[in-house]
């Protein structure tokens, strides 16, 4: 099969790789109908130190399910599929607690930006999406593959922040996930989303996905203008969508006395204050983590089948898998805001 | 008026000070019925550089209004009154959302060790205790007394840690704030409850107030025991009441994928690694601070007027308020739990 591998930061290929088997009889093997590339993936390409043997990437992706180990029951070959960044049993008590990123049978893709891929504990990974085929509109494969990841990151900064009702929620980063967070939060309810972002094209969709405020200044300037904005306490949660400390200390700025600091973009840093001051002082909470997708993901369908959201609106680039180190530099070069992949 | 004076760590004085008085048509004066000490009045106990005009000291009381403002009217001279240790006026935006310590009118007291002191924000902060006099059995002062500080910051680290039923806590220190975290979490309907400390007199009360389990070890051995009473996952909710590195580095040991870290011991350290690893990767929360108290005092007081909880229990010593210093020195040499101070 072709699939894309990175061989250092900056260097992407798209080549030849063995189709992937049946290894274990819980696997099931996708063909993918659709893939994309995250902004996480943009780390290792800034960051990857030169490997020989490559590193295949990728970890979203919808597609059609090909083969099944003897184990698998609840999908079927020819069943359309999304699948969560992430797979995991689905049964054990951290499943069951909705942390399906730490399931001791779980682990994470590498290797979905091709045109197959094992998937381990196929049962309690894959989610069938009724009546959806290869030809479905380009709109609802986009809004179903946001759900393998991007939508879903955003909704679980906004579920961990506790938004809801009555709540302000300013959300760092005008990015794919930042914007679904938007999304997220308008979907749980919040009074007022203030967007921090300088790109207009990306705030413009952010103001379509819910906001109410966009916050285009940074540091000092942008946190006094959500101040502003917030009666002068600050936001009762901020969901940071980057991941470099800057944004982290962006939230000290703007977040409330007794709110919740939620981070769904990767840290790319490490210590943090949290002493006496900025969060134990202010009864500051810190929550958020790598999202267990799968959790909230049968719910998000619902929506999506409906109509009711359209996720799907943060792709505003189409490539062909070969172009994949394209899309790469699209994205890291702020030329598109997320690139899909069509094998 | 005697007061507690500190001039520098481990200098501890009573001496004469002038009696307070209303000096804001919002103030009361309280004549103090009884005081105590704080486990983080031994920090400044350690550290405290030294003063020429020394530092009043404590922030824990219950006692009987003295005289009030002329904009006074939820309480009365003679009324019979808890204190939050922190003043607060209740009405504002913050109070309203439970951040009593962190409203804008608000502030701490630091001159609760004596005979009298001044209370800003009269209506807003003192809580009147009906039917009980200054000859109230002594073990119902205890538990009022309790309610000003020690209890709520207890209930403050559970209640944050969103302990509930079917959840299991372990909470970590065996002083009186730890044993506090323990009842609160008992009220709260935790499953199971690990008490991590290792003094028998304080852990056996740790029992009494509902502790499962007590772990005497450290360390990773005593990670390793509460790993396994948790079935290998960690616990749902750790609530650290010590204020050590050591204690926070002990909560990344115990704590469950997608569990709560809720901190009620005062930092005493700043940075913590906060980055991909032991917070975001695991989806574990950081949350805590300084306690709210009034945030939860009235139901917390219905509580102990029925005999629901007894608090107090904490109390192991009373001492009068001429040997403050030694009160300090046999909390921090670990004779006494915590001792009540009688002006």
């Amino acid at each position: 099969m072709r699939a894309t591998v990175m061989y250092a930061a900056g260097d992407v290929r798209v080549e030849d790789r063995p189709d992937p088997v049946i290894e274990q009889p819980t696997d099931a093997v996708v063909r993918v109908v659709r893939s994309c590339v995250c902004g996480s993936d943009l780390h290792y390409f800034h960051k990857l130190e030169r490997t020989e043997s490559g590193r295949t990437t990728g970890h979203e992706f919808i597609g059609i399910v090909e083969a099944v180990g003897a184990a698998v029951t609840a999908v079927r070959p020819g069943d359309f599929v999304i699948s969560p960044f992430a797979f995991a049993d689905n049964t054990c008590a951290l499943c069951r607690e909705g942390v399906h990123t730490a399931c001791p049978n779980g682990g994470f893709f590498a290797g979905a930006q091709a045109e197959y891929v094992r998937v381990p504990q196929a049962d309690g990974t894959l989610v069938i999406a009724p009546g959806i085929t290869e030809s479905t509109d380009e709109a609802l494969l986009k809004s179903l593959l946001a759900l393998s990841d991007v939508y879903l990151t955003g909704y679980h900064g906004a579920a961990m922040g506790r938004v809801g009702p009555g709540k302000i929620v300013t959300v760092i980063g005008d990015g794919a996930v930042g914007l679904s967070a938007v999304l997220a939060a308008r979907q749980l309810g919040a009074e007022q989303i203030i967007l921090m972002g300088r790109h207009a094209s990306r705030t413009d969709l952010g103001r379509d996905f819910g906001a109410t405020h966009v916050v285009a200044a940074r540091g000092e300037e942008g946190i006094a203008e959500v101040r502003e904005l917030t009666g002068g306490f600050g936001s009762h949660v901020v969901v940071e969508a980057v991941g470099h400390l800057s944004a982290y200390e962006q939230c000290l700025g703007v977040i409330r006395p007794g709110g919740v600091i939620s981070r769904v973009g990767v840290p790319q840093y490490d210590d943090v204050n949290s002493g006496p001051g900025p969060l134990f002082g202010s009864n500051v909470t810190l929550t958020g983590g790598v999202a267990p997708v799968r959790a909230y993901l049968e719910p998000a369908l619902a929506q999506v089948l409906a109509g009711t959201i359209e996720p799907g609106r943060v792709f505003d680039s189409v490539l062909p898998l070969e172009q994949a180190a394209q899309a790469y530099a699209d994205m890291d070069e702020r030329r598109s805001i997320k690139v899909m992949l069509r094998p």
